[in-house]
């Protein structure tokens, strides 16, 4: 039964995913809380194999050392009843008013202060439950106003800030990784590093780069309607997929947050082949969690709350069936070759040859000969929708 | 006369806007050839002080070696007689039918090689005629299948590619920088590198990350629904933004090219505002050409034409008009630091502060009250809007 | 002082606007809550004429009758001190969670008929407090998963539900007229009737055409990337611009609700020049009430929020008094005659002209030369910013 | 063999879209003409039914009396051989300069004259050829500049130039029906009844609304990101879905016209299941052709074109057999009920019910139960996506 999901298959869920009560800009709450024991039990029956969490997800804002203390045991507990992991934790920086206008990049100088408190301890928390990666989603740096943002003052504060979390995590053995989370709006008019390509320059300029990557989010790039799977292919090209958030998305409108595989399936199945093969020529594959960052509708009760939980690893285990079947097909590895899909990953210059090798090497190339050349790209494409059909 | 455009405006323009003979994908060319000569002396009486060109938009395709002289020599003379310089030049890998799969990551090797030779002569001609930049935009190199482009392979490629071309440069003594444009679609249903972020983060992986930077165009960012003036604010901030494309669009949809300050006029205000005065808080200023990549309306004839040549200047003109009002107004300043625009330069630890200092600091920070500051953007912003309408 | 709003200019404002509480879909209220008395004062004082509201922004859902009567009374007496006016009502619809499917077309009958009397019963509260119009905005009326809307059922049950509203109105002799608001997303991922054109197409299947108009909103549009300029023109021609609502937005993103003006500036101005002096050519002007729908950003204090406000107001005015200069001008009447703006008014056909007389007519035309034909159009809108920034 | 087209399944080609020589805004032409009797033949091996043209494809624009009368006698020799259809024709109102500030909306009235003198003309060869549609496709009737169009007086003249068409078939007898074909924007800045909502308003304003209807096409509705599936469903209700152009897009950006199928491959196997059921509850079906309007990309030579053309009509027929297979699966029904889609079709009161009726029922609805209720959407699209992959 290879779409019952195994904890091989590293499925994780945020707490406030299945935990969303389902509360948007234009209406109320229409579910109860969830109690996060209950969620680590039900996500474990499901199959997964990790949960995830933002600091006040798991112990509400405010609350004090006993409370702390006892929703701390009592999840440990759910953890050791069910083996399930926490391969990632996250620090939320958004939610109270105080962050109206950003954490590491408010204007307000006591907050940045606050928000790089609330992450430190965080990291405290993280390293005692075995956390290897920290995402840092950046979701209220960011402005409606250009002129209300200092842009270069923030990517200066942004990169401080990141410096004491890396500084702070190697100080104290914690060896935690950290994964940026790009998103281009919502809820701020603009956020700052708005694509997976603005968070992979920015790492470039910290003290210690090598323990930054991405967590890349498909709905976040697709709200800016980039190709989300090209986006991945180019941060295991740069070695920095550290992280990845699943979930569906219609292109550029507000943050929908469905279940993966539920927006712009084709990409999807683009996506799942890479995670799991590589690139067609050869390229790292993925190893870390799947990790889906998704809102049950709101339209659901907490029946269909587990219902849209499995429906994700269905999703991803349809797709990942498919694409196992896809790369296995001789004909698709015979059209592959007719396309020149596989040549590319040969060098455009021979070994040892140079550039004036090269410009002395014009007389055999035809360049009207090269423009007539059918490339089959459609019967190529459409190879891959009927292995993605079983047709 | 402020409005008057003078040569220490910088103001450029490519051969192919004004040259443009306006043949979109649904209709034929409504203007004749426009003749390179025409185009710099009336350039030059327009204020403007630069000329571009891709190889092919001076010489045309395949012209014999008499031809191309005879073509040069005529520019040169146009250069000379006017003072007119070309302070950036760049290579056509789109118009021919070789081009079709793209440049440098053709799925054909034999059209690899032929771009990177067609680039390498184009550089000599760069290098002869004086300019400083060349402007790699990558329009080809793309996908409309996610299964036919190995993206892996193909920045492995685009690259080996920009790694040649630098040899080259350096060791002919050329001394040039290298602007890759990015671009998200159009003429590819995806295009790599599709954002000035993307951009970024791979020029560092190159051999010499130092002699490469980006051109960032206002209507690509803004196609992927980006806030441009972050996105230059970020080059800036890497040192980067060795060139820029003005123009003007409409949102996501088809490329439009339209004058400069004619697409979103508030974005563009905050764009000249950081080109001329840098961040608030400080920061680099732009000082490289004010380069106008557009296309004059296919409803226009030649008069139309000049006249839209004539109005980007007069756009960026106007709101540098403006932007310095803005600067200068002690009620603007006086709002940029009741907003912390202005605080926001100040390193969020002390000097010399440590992350255990920044800890211990818990007891004076009150996170109801920063919650309940008002940030005062609203006011600032219009004020903004009115030095940009001198209300 | 041509900025200072009269009660002449029709500002109106929503309740739940200047009343908005700033809790945004990833962050708790910044602000407390507004008491409707207040508003009422407040933006008397501001220059406004007139206050709109949903049923439950004035009387709390579930509130008992002794609450309910003693609101009224408090509102009412704050529109007597202050001579405000209730322009329009409309109804809640979308915060309960009942409404979690939609309202009129929510798949439980039971929901329907519930929406159904909750308007009827805001209609009488409407017609009390002298509101001419009620708008109806179906937020919820949608899906985010095609198979879970039968679409062509829930039209049908939308028109049932509309000719109950009008038959309703016109038997109690209440006069109402109705304005239908489309939005293309959020809070649902698909809404019905998502544009302009879809609602006013709707309208013409209602039992009562005549009484049904629309309320288009600026941002609404925008988030489709429509030309909301276009879209109200269009309106005004099928005589159906019953009701405005004015805001700003960035393009295909979430709702964004910024005050009017502060989003695509130029569209901004054509909207305030077509409802202030109607088509170039001649056409009906708009004489309802300028209704600001936005929200005072979550960064703002009341101090922000009244401030936002006054922005809103100050942005109609500035646009108004740009636009009566730019009509004014000689320079641009010439314009326009020179690009064919007001020929196109003349009729295709002379009169009394038939097809054949038409069809006979073919010698005189030469396509060539049209083709060749410049318009005029960059100098003609060079001439519309200029104007806009008085320059 | 159920994915072999048959003529009954009225699949249509544009003779401009096998036929597209793939010259793009960046590039020349990548492949040479296509003979319209070999467009023919190949189309009617694949398994279509129909071709369709605009006047231009087939006589080229120019052509004197005999060079036309050859070329039709071709053309019709070709479909006789064949068994192949015309069922639709259109009008070329874009490609020449002429056209540039459009066809029936120009701001030149001779423009405007002659425009409507092609469309004539060319209904009595749609007449002779037997097409029963003509398609209005108003690509060029736009603006760039707000101030460059006057709306109101565009839609007068595209309603006088209509009603002229309308006249001229019905008084020669042709039958013919007409559908308008909406689009946002590109070719122009912005496009007239950017939307099927904004065509199917705009007919009812006509002389003979009876004979109107639109011709949607999936990437144009797609590049406003509205649902496309959803905008049918209300063509359908309106009973005006009169023709219908399939293809792919990815949302907003340049028109991509992919094969059907290979953009948003959910939305597309809910359009199919809707043209060929109907709507759950019941409701029309679509009968008309199966029109593909589409390009082969510019990558592909004309082995590609046939694959590409071959593929769009394996797609239908692959969503068809996946729609045929969730319209008879027990579980589907059962989950249609159960999420309250079935119900939708009840009418709201019952018959005879009043609406004082509805207001005394009062009593027996709880709002908190009905926000309670799952309806279960997702575990229902999730059984619509096992049976789109046939999983």
């Amino acid at each position: 039964m290879p779409l019952q999901p195994t904890r091989d298959d590293k499925f994780s869920f945020g707490l406030w995913t299945v935990g969303w009560q389902a509360r948007d800009p234009f209406g109320e709450a229409t579910r109860g809380p969830l109690d996060p024991v209950e969620a680590v039990h039900k996500l474990a029956e499901l199959g997964a194999y990790g949960i995830t969490f933002h600091d006040d997800d798991l112990v509400p804002f405010g609350s004090d050392a006993r409370s702390r203390d006892g929703i701390l045991a009592g999840f440990r507990k759910a953890l050791d009843e069910t083996g399930m992991v926490v391969p990632m934790v996250t620090t939320n920086l958004f939610t109270h008013p105080a962050f109206k206008d950003g954490g590491f990049t408010s204007n307000d100088r006591g907050v940045r202060r606050y928000a790089l408190r609330k992450v430190l301890r965080n990291m405290d928390l993280a390293a005692e439950l075995g956390a290897k990666t920290l995402v840092l989603w950046g979701g209220r740096e960011g402005a409606e106003y250009d002129v209300a943002k200092d842009v270069h003052a923030a990517l200066d504060r942004y990169r401080e800030a990141l410096d004491v979390i890396a500084r702070y995590s190697e100080d104290n053995g914690y060896g935690l990784r950290f994964a940026i989370e790009p998103k281009p709006n919502e809820p701020r008019g603009d956020i700052l590093l708005p694509t997976a390509g603005h968070a992979l320059a920015f790492l470039h300029e910290l003290e210690r780069p090598e323990l930054f990557g991405i967590n890349p989010e498909v709905g976040h790039e697709q709200m800016a309607n980039l190709n989300f799977a090209h986006g991945v292919a180019q941060a295991l090209w740069h070695g920095k997929l550290f992280h990845i958030d699943l979930n569906g998305q219609h292109g550029p409108k507000f943050d929908q947050d469905l279940v993966f595989g539920h927006g712009d399936l084709l990409n999807a199945f683009a996506l799942v082949d890479l995670l799991e093969h590589g690139a067609p020529g050869g390229g790292p594959r993925y190893d870390g969690p799947r990790h889906f960052d998704y809102k049950p509708s709101r339209t659901e009760d907490y029946t269909g709350v587990w219902a849209s939980a499995a429906a994700n690893m269905r999703m991803y285990l349809l797709l990942k069936e498919r694409a196992q079947a896809f790369r296995a097909d001789p004909r698709v590895q015979a059209a592959l070759t007719e396309s020149g899909v596989l040549e590319l990953a040969r060098p455009t210059l021979d070994e040892g040859e140079t550039y004036r090798d090269l410009l002395d090497d014009d007389r055999g190339f035809d360049a009207d000969a090269a423009g007539a050349r059918g490339y089959g790209f459609v019967r190529l494409h459409q190879l891959a929708v009927d292995h993605l059909l079983r047709a």
